[in-house]
């Protein structure tokens, strides 16, 4: 082996995508039984009659969750739902998990206990097993790197690359309420910080606290999916916003899509709050991230059928790709959907 | 959810395995495809005519290693041995790997291709696919989480459990040079640290350096057993140290052993640069730890007809649980053997 190369590229120049994209292309696969590699909710893995489905994804303390408002159950829940939620996404069950965890001399037992509590409270409540994990030390902080490993027979399997035109796009739930939800923590802790003696003040607004805190993955509609008998053309979660997810489904189906801003369902309370913060609620819904709801497409005649049995939204309809990704505002203007993600969100 | 609990007891009064003990009682299997848990080298599922095994690992930057020494390729590379060691030690043969990094904004472009280079570098040599991961911001330093598929016939999965009284214990390789390679570097950074003009002198330590630096997992070993059709009553890869490996077989097979300090294999470069370091050599091998060695169990007369065709060395055999986990030295003396691990190791 060399030695290491010596140019320096900044990672930010390259953004989280670029990135992926750069490692995947030099990832070939070998093995008859890797079905599907990197470039999906989650990678598949023939298992005879079966296929099994595999997602891992990292919580880093500091930077996706914040022990000021972050309690330690929440949290371990939180890191096996976002976990399950791409599983789902392949139109799979999970049936187990495997938890690493970091962490540095100030977290006591009883602080990996409740870490432990929320994630066993997670995987009894979505019926899989905690099978295995490591727990080792860190100089600081705490990390959490959980897998989550589903099941589905071959032929039930969505991609993100199935859509075609004429689709209708469906989102499940609501929008935008987690990011909002991070908000109001963000502004309480600030006035916690300045004032420790004064008590937050989360005005009632439970729901969107909650959805930052303590969000839920979507087996429900999976299992209703499956009982109707419909097998959406694409499907992915949405983890990093609306906006980035529908450009993955696009790209990756070659297609284009018109999505409506009016259509987007955005909860009353968090559509009041994105307002007394300043926020456009309509941004809040494309690129505020951590909804782990389902973006899906489904033939215009399936949608029909699954319309007054499922709690989704149709948003908008899939075209051809030369036609863009569009966003058609209330105003009727079409905007260009980039993806923002995470970052990049910035008040308007 | 309730709160999180006020008792503070420190995690280092409890240790690793105390750790470990605690989050399995609280695992309860409910899936009917987890055929195995917490408390092996790793989980076993269901898939149709085989098992797939599933195991996980977390390095984490200034504790497992150190960047001033431990080169991102050769780390890269080491992240996926450690994982596929997991995967052998249940006697079956990985497939996929899924790697989560957690980085901070000082790495580069080229220091993330670097570190898959050699996880790509691993891949290729042990035939297994990069099929997916997670690749996020950290405030701080590198953490990498790796996540190995294996599938076996289930009739072939050797576990922790099954050594019998007068099996033969068995080590592959040597022991204890990955744990003098370290000191090597430990010196050398030190010497460096206070003159940078110094060039480290690894006195031609090629072979103990590249044990710390780049381990191997033994591919080879597993692959001659099943070519021979031996399949071990018990086995478990070294990766914290023989002394807490073997008390790991004993303790969940409910027997005791014999193990005999001369029968050690310890590498002649390794044992002559310990003494350097005024380390006993046997302890190095005990309870160094990082060897990534297969320990297994056969009944004698198999041991005898492996022994001309594979790199083992028999250390011992397998007594009633009454008898104790002994070590007998040099002198013939009986000690008791205890876990001492990486953090217990003391200079004696």
């Amino acid at each position: 082996m060399e030695f290491e190369n010596t140019q320096r590229t900044q990672l930010d120049k390259l953004g989280e995508f670029g990135l992926i994209e750069h490692i995947a292309a030099n990832a070939r696969l070998q093995q008859a039984s890797s079905i599907k590699g990197i470039g999906d909710d989650a990678a598949v893995i023939d298992a005879g009659n079966h296929a099994m489905v595999i997602t891992s994804d990292m919580l880093v303390e500091g930077v996706h969750f914040d022990l000021v408002f972050h309690p330690l159950k929440h949290l371990g829940y939180k890191a096996i739902v976002v976990n399950l939620s791409d599983v789902f996404a392949m139109n799979a069950l999970p049936e187990q998990v495997v938890v690493n965890i970091a962490l540095s001399s100030r977290f006591t037992l009883e602080a990996v206990e409740d870490l432990y509590n929320g994630i066993n409270i997670a995987c009894e409540k979505y019926k899989v097993d905690l099978v295995g994990g490591d727990t080792v030390a860190s100089p600081r902080g705490l990390t959490i790197s959980v897998t989550a490993v589903g099941r589905a027979k071959k032929d039930e399997l969505v991609y993100r690359n199935g859509a075609r035109e004429h689709d209708v796009i469906c989102v499940t739930g609501d929008l935008g309420a987690a990011y909002v939800g991070l908000q109001l923590l963000e502004r309480e802790k600030q006035i916690f910080m300045e004032n420790p003696k004064v008590q937050p003040d989360f005005e009632e607004q439970t729901y969107i606290v909650e959805r930052q805190l303590k969000p839920e993955a979507q087996r429900e509609i999976i299992l209703k999916l499956k009982e109707l008998g419909v097998k959406p053309t694409s499907m992915i979660d949405i983890s990093d916003g609306l906006s980035s997810e529908i450009l993955h489904i696009c790209r990756q189906s070659g297609v284009g899509c018109r999505l409506y801003e009016a259509k987007l369902p955005i909860d009353h309370n968090a559509y009041e709050m994105a307002r007394k913060f300043n926020l456009d609620p309509t941004v809040c819904a494309m690129n505020g991230g951590e909804d782990y709801e389902l973006l899906f497409t489904v033939p215009p005649e399936v949608y029909e059928k699954i319309r007054p049995e499922l709690d989704v939204s149709a948003i908008g309809y899939i075209t051809e790709k030369a036609a863009g990704v569009k966003l058609i505002d209330k105003s009727e203007n079409e905007v260009e959907i980039k993806a923002q993600g995470w970052n990049a969100f910035r008040k308007r």
